[in-house]
């Protein structure tokens, strides 16, 4: 059996997701925040575990990860999409690589768009999918190496898992949690009935904001984080 | 491991649920159609797996069940909850009893509201709600003994898992498919910031109209559905 928590950052909308084996102890982070370094570790005292991995979806511009904290303060690894040439990572993942954590098996699937590092990991029948799946969402392709043709191609390759294959995004703005496959497929609006030139046309006419936090997040985050990164001032922003 | 498929059967938005011991092959179904017995029938032959039973949420009013067609084809018990009464079911089923399906475990629970005996089901974090929580709805209770204030008390039942517990429900009518304790606490409109007072008068404002069905689909579904109930001319309406 596996201990499985979605842990939530209000100012950011951030998904953090902790995945545990019940027997050993052993756990893993997806996705932690700075700013929730205390709440990781309190989680992870209650519960009695002990920290392995910190697994980053990818280099994010909205918030600074916690993997840095953490992995100080615990003997976790650091690991990232090979796509992100992140040097402080203490693994690089590719497509197709799994992480053996005791019973738990993560498999890394290469989902460049969003960013061109971007990975998505599967957990049995799970898909934890940053930034590349949201719920009736998708990341956007306009900085970081995005490229609407290479998002539309990773989410196809997402789509083709089982229609029950549960979607446990990065983010979610207005309180939804989890999807899955055929949900998304059905009612996405960014997916369901999008030929790529749909898709591509869809996203180079979003025009969105520049991130607020993008040039504190991105520079700490290509850091991993840092062992002490700035405390960013809470502000809600889109993905 | 376990075999998890969700089927929906669109002229009456209904989701069935397969769920199978991958080694023994043994299978339940949760909530068959009639009009599916076909479709239900191929995808365990496909699968290679033996029906041992159908679980019914409620007696429905808006489909017939396909628990009659498929026990009278096979050797599947039909299970139902106790406060349903039903004379025609292998077992009526009581809050707190288990359904020990070699490795799959499925736990009753009683949650009277839209029906006086509707029952939900629990395997491992799933939980199928039937009509009792519905994606950001939740079942009517102006028919069959419906009490809103009986729904309230099994809503807040069904609350009280862990926000990561899935929810899976009997249907719905917009193309979403699975949801969370966490998530329908938050933004179901039926349930987010509502006490029992809220929900009773929001109830029964409502005024719905008759299910198109209900006069041929209540007679079968007392009868478990027969062997040959007959064939409801399709007809989409509200649950």
């Amino acid at each position: 059996m596996a201990i499985f928590k979605q842990l939530f950052d209000e100012p950011t909308s951030t998904f953090t997701y902790l995945i545990a084996d019940e027997q050993t102890k052993s756990a893993l982070l997806i996705d932690p925040v700075h700013e929730q370094f205390d709440r990781d570790m309190s989680v992870l005292a209650e519960l009695g575990l002990t920290l392995k991995y910190v697994l980053e979806t990818h280099v994010h511009a909205d918030h600074i990860t916690g993997g840095g904290r953490l992995r100080h303060a615990t003997s976790a690894e650091f690991v990232a999409g090979k796509g992100t040439g992140l040097d402080c990572a203490d693994r690089l993942i590719a497509n197709g690589e799994t992480i053996q954590m005791d019973s738990i098996s993560i498999h890394a699937l290469a989902t460049p768009g969003h960013t061109d590092g971007c990975t998505s990991y599967r957990w049995e029948d799970r898909l934890f999918t940053g930034d590349t799946i949201l719920i009736d969402a998708c990341g956007r392709t306009d900085f970081q190496q995005g490229s609407p043709e290479s998002l539309y191609r990773s989410i196809q390759q997402l789509l083709a898992f089982p229609d029950e294959t549960l979607i446990y995004p990065g983010h979610d703005y207005n309180g939804k949690r989890v999807s899955s496959v055929g949900q998304e497929q059905t009612i996405n609006p960014y997916i369901a009935g999008l030929d790529l030139a749909a898709f591509v046309a869809k996203m180079q006419a979003l025009n969105l904001p520049k991130p607020h936090r993008i040039d504190v997040a991105v520079p700490a985050n290509v850091l991993c984080g840092g062992a002490a990164a700035p405390r960013v001032p809470g502000e809600t922003e889109a993905a």
